[in-house]
């Protein structure tokens, strides 16, 4: 298949690559190695889709919120979650359905603070609830047998002494299993799932 | 109580104003009885709290998104949803704080479409499912004991003649059944909580 992986260069991105290596990767994110995009711009987006033209999957592992308490947050701040985690990934499904071939994917990631919420994480709950409302709502109208998914990780093991005072008593996973779940999204036969890879 | 019902004359909020009537209400739209508010503008929801000062309660039943099939969902009509159902309701929030008082409460409003996805619905699933990871996420590092809950009604029977075509097979509720849960989120202990009320 041929697969763009957004976020490629990333923690989680990079081991998505591995998982998906014996595919026909195009390596995107703002320096990508293949493409540049910067999926906070509907333009970059589009001009990103008209460069490389059909593909059977689209995977997104970009996207970030601001950590602040609910009491520092303000509307603001709270910007950075819609703009990069919640539009940037539903943009580019939006802007990328003609772009798929038929029977292909588009998987999304979201993230654990959702659903076992952590201090300084509202802005990122925000974003990943959204992501998954959307994909799950999306895919039952999905044009010619397309899917959409996403992945919720928990904290990953090359992220966790950088993060762990947000984290505490948190168990992280390696960036590797998660990667395994984006593979799961790709090549196998579901829609409208948030896979939630939590211990 | 001192509350504020943003939404006040509409279809859910004026059975919410029924409810709470034993209170004193504050009723708030763009047209507002009592004040004038438009969500969708941070500038609009500051000069709101600035003139009626100190609330036990911001209750929020105001917020809509674009019905779209998502082949014909654009950024642009997303937009919406995102400005007005998501960012209104948080920002109400965000904005707020410092105006409700200890141990008062914020009540926001998601609804089905994000449980139980129905056709042009991805775009106010997307904002659902952003409010309500929000307030579970929110909740846990509210100051000064506040709390804050979402209501999630299924169609109401005051607005199913209008949309039953997306809602076939919904059995619909009372808009004065759905208004129950606002009472109980602003008068009951809880924080956190999305009350579903689905059937
Ligand atoms: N790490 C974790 O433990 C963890 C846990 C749960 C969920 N997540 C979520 O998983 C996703 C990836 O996390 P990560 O830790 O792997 O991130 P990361 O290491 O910071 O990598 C981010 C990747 O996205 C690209 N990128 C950043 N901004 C971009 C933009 N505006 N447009 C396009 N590409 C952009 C970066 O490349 P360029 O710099 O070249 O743009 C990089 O490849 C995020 O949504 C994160 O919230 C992470
Ligand atoms: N009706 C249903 O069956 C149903 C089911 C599930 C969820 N919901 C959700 O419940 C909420 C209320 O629905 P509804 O049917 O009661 O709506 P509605 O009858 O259209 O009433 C909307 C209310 O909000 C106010 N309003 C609209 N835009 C506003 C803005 N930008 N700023 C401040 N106030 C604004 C309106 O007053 P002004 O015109 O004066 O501003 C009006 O009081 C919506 O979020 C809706 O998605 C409704």
């Amino acid at each position: 298949m041929r697969i763009i992986v957004v976020g490629a260069s990333g923690t989680i991105g990079s081991e998505i690559c591995k998982a998906l290596e014996h595919h026909d990767l195009i390596r995107a994110g703002r320096n990508g190695l293949d493409v540049s995009v910067d999926n906070t711009s509907p333009d970059s987006i589009k001009a990103m889709y008209e460069k490389i033209g059909k593909v059977d999957a689209v995977v997104n592992a970009a996207g970030g919120a601001n950590f602040a308490s609910v009491s520092e947050l303000t509307p603001e701040l709270n910007e950075r979650g819609i703009e990069s985690k919640l539009k940037g990934q539903i943009n580019l499904v939006l802007l990328g359905l003609d772009y798929v071939n038929d029977g292909g994917s588009f998987t999304l990631t979201t993230g654990v603070m959702m659903d076992d919420p952590i201090r300084m994480g509202a802005s990122a709950a925000m974003a990943n609830g959204g992501v998954k409302a959307f994909v799950k709502a999306a895919a039952i109208e999905m044009p010619r047998g397309i899917r959409i998914n996403s992945v919720s990780p928990t904290i990953v093991e090359e992220s966790f002494s950088r993060l762990e005072k947000y984290f505490v008593g948190f168990t992280p996973v390696p960036a590797s299993k998660v990667a395994t779940f984006y593979r799961k999204s790709v090549e196998g036969a579901q829609t409208g799932q948030n896979y939630e890879i939590y211990h």
